[in-house]
């Protein structure tokens, strides 16, 4: 089978005219009742002919076809061979081997419960092994937590000495996440874990858990059998919030909450799998993502949560869309043509807006939003979410509607300027506005909801990466540096330096070997 | 006089050429010593011709005149008719005022420690009132503090209800902050603490201090006038992490910390002034920063430091850039004619190199990026150390070299591939290399050497917003989303929906309403 290059597809080339010929906005509603949530698309370019080159598009991608497999756990990953299975995770009925994983988790978490142990909880784990679990915490514990759960990810030696510090050993369960149990940063971090629990007079066995694919390696590194939960090689990092990648989630927020993420993103599935693409939500966001990017060129995208409680959202989507779609080359392993993956980057508004909206409405090309608010909030001051509402909306209108050089003057005259002043200060006032943005409103941040939202970005990545043609479950980019570093820390401990490096390098080599 | 545009100048016109035609990377090593810091700058474009081309572009717009402007304390805010005068505050003759501001706040400092008062701060704040503060406890405090800071800054209820809870009051101080005295979410967040100290039985007077250059405000919203600490007029947000808004700082991890920031970032001022410009740090950051924006067409910047204290380095520079040159009209309120300020992002590495470094490497396009690292280490870990510094020259080699279909067939034919399979996989594995970066390594992470990477991060923005020929110090983007939140507010309280809404918004005003 020779796979067809994007550029070379006639529906790409229709997409891409309609896309240029429709008009930045209409003044219309374009909403989609989803499970846990509202899309609200009204911000994004729209037009009944751009929607049926987009069918037409996916179509010619087998689109049907490509989600079925996904969902059938058939090796979608490409170039590795291998499904990408997450969805199995949270559907009704679990391969093999799932729900008895899932029970022994939830026993352990019942135990320790029961016994009221481990009030710190040391998660170490990174990326993927890492972000749901940040995620989980700060949307559900922001308050605190009975157990107070540290997470530890970085190799720099500061971040395990302030995970561990004030903590009292003998109360600590140190959780350790790694698929491959190879990754650098965590091994060495769970040594020196190790180390502080040994140097308390503490037996480590008893204190640390492991979260793993490779159970025999988790093993041979110190922790008993009972303690190691299993992750399977069809469960990509990066979509590994839904296993038992999630224990410390379990511990400091409660397993009711897994089980209400994993039913928001089950019915995420469903949606994404059985409504009409017209109003399925993480296909409409695919195909707008798609023309932001490949045809109106905006090199990044914004998430901006109107909820303080989702500030780990940010690199949580981060990882899932520049991981997934970070890529240039397609299935057949030519260039793709067009730009692919944006940057994704961001903030919780409001905080947001007092850091970059000055760009986001001013800038030379601003960047699409993704606006995440909830209809309810969990305190009790009304005051407090009315303004919270406000400035979400308020900051998407301007963005949307802009402010002219005529009504940016007239503003000046009022404020009392004379001619020659609102002159020279307008220009400085305008927006130009036509802005591109989703909104997406939550009922409230419950885990139904938080785990519809998630699942919305994989199938949203899955759906761009589709069309684009290329593999969002590989990611060979991230080994080519870690070999490097291999070689570059036996240079620091006196290896003779390769001269394949450049001058700098071998520059920064002697000096920091000192 | 007419402010010249800058595609007309001939300087420009010259600088763009001669960065066109200058090589990627040239195996040179091009080194900076500034003080408290060395600056890499090997991984940007550069040539002695550029070099003088930027001069040029440098003179036409009168740097030296304008350089010394902005130290003088002159009106270089153009567009307001005010002063950017915060190296004012780091200097060693500062003006009248400061000295005495500065001492009140130590001796408020020194007098909570002799009691031994205030074991938690709820730090109330927002963007230049927030983000100095979190960079200076994180980076200090990162393995606890005697004093627990809270940072609460977002409008959403959670975040002060978060930043509050578990606390008790009897021991709490509020620090309020707020140039104006009127930012919406800093009142708000304050009236809820005051309630919160009331409802304790305490006297907010006795628990509440504000930073504020509206003292009469503070006043009047019931702060004591010896626990109102003074910002000026010309002291803008975010430049405000010298003055008294770092008393959080001070509190947490001690005044000597802030006045080893001011002396770094003194020292970085001096060399700004007075280094050639062949080899001054923030004018050279500039020049590449010009030249990856508006000549090669980069739309972001990522800020990657390898240092987990420096995780809120990415937002407070971020809001630095960001706000700073987020604009596109120039000092004549003419279009600038090419692209100004990128978005800047980012992560500390290594978290980075599992979150989105696979963008970085294989993605259309990638970003040029700012490594940042320490030589030595505030830990006991040799090996983490070595690891941490390993994979920043790593990432960093690798962005730089990348790796051709050549090199990426012959790794898939050692690893046992066979030719087909390898000729399949090879181009998945290619890295285009050649993005640009700069690398600064601080000896290790001093007040000092902070202060001195935060100044070159505003002279090198300074230097950006002279070339482009915008006001670096305005924010009129920020103006307009406040205008509408007003309205909206008093829309979801039950006022009319102004007609000027979009279909959308008025479509959530009446939902959100209810």
């Amino acid at each position: 089978m020779t796979f067809p290059a994007l550029t070379d597809l006639p529906e790409w080339k229709r997409f891409v005219l309609v896309a240029q010929a429709c008009a930045p906005r209409e003044d219309g509603l374009d909403l989609i009742e989803a499970p846990g949530l509202t899309l609200d698309s009204s911000g994004q370019r729209h037009s009944a002919e751009l929607l049926a080159a987009g069918e037409a598009l996916l179509a010619a991608r087998q689109f049907s076809t490509q989600r079925a497999r996904l969902f059938a756990g058939e090796p979608v990953n490409t170039t590795e061979h291998r499904a990408a299975w997450h969805t199995a995770l949270r559907a009704l009925r679990s391969p093999e081997g799932v729900l008895s994983e899932r029970e022994r988790m939830d026993a352990f978490v019942r135990k320790a419960d029961a016994e009221r142990r481990w009030r710190h909880i040391v998660h170490i784990g990174i990326g993927g092994s890492d972000w749901g679990v940040r995620l989980a915490v700060s949307a559900f514990g922001y308050a605190g937590t009975w157990r107070e759960v540290r997470s530890v990810a970085n190799i720099d030696g500061h971040a395990i000495e302030g995970g561990l510090a004030g903590l009292d050993p003998r109360h600590t369960l140190v959780v350790l996440v790694s698929k491959s149990f190879t990754t650098a940063e965590t091994l060495q971090n769970g040594a020196r874990a190790r180390e502080w629990l040994q140097a308390a007079g503490l037996d480590p066995a008893a204190h640390m858990v492991a979260v793993t694919a490779k159970p025999e390696r988790a093993r041979a590194w110190g922790i008993p059998d009972e303690q190691i939960f299993h992750l399977w090689d069809w469960v990509g990092g990066r979509f590994s919030v839904w296993s038992a990648v999630s224990l410390t989630t379990a511990l400091s927020v409660g397993a009711d909450v897994l089980a209400g993420l994993r039913m928001g993103a089950a019915a995420m599935d469903e949606h994404f799998l059985h409504a009409p693409l017209s109003v399925n939500a993480p296909v409409r966001m695919a195909l707008a993502g798609v023309v932001n990017r490949s045809i109106l060129g905006h090199g990044s995208l914004n998430i901006a949560p109107y909820d303080s409680r989702l500030a780990n959202l940010v690199p949580y989507v981060q990882q899932l869309d520049m991981e997934s779609l970070g890529k240039s080359v397609d299935l057949a392993g030519r260039p793709v043509g067009v730009p692919t993956g944006p940057a994704v980057w961001g903030m919780p508004g409001t905080d947001a807006q007092h850091t970059f909206f000055q760009w986001m409405h001013q800038g030379s090309d601003g960047a699409p939003v993704d606006f995440i608010v909830c209809r309810q909030a969990d305190h009790h001051w009304p005051t407090h979410h009315r303004q919270l509402l406000a400035n979400c909306l308020a900051q998407r209108e301007a963005l949307m509607r802009g402010k002219t050089l005529d009504q940016a003057r007239a503003e000046c005259l009022a404020e009392g300027l004379d001619a020659a002043q609102a002159d020279a200060l307008a220009p400085h006032r305008v927006h130009p506005g036509g802005r591109a943005n989703h909104l997406v409103v939550l009922p409230r941040l419950s885990p139904y909801s938080l785990g519809a939202l998630l699942a919305l970005y994989e199938h949203r990545v899955f759906t761009q990466g589709l069309i684009w043609g290329i593999d969002p479950f590989d990611q060979w980019g991230v080994e080519y540096g870690k070999v490097l570093a291999r070689d570059i820390v036996g240079e620091l401990q006196g290896d003779t330096a390769q001269p394949v490096h450049d001058v700098s390098t071998r520059h920064w080599i002697t000096e920091l070997k000192r």
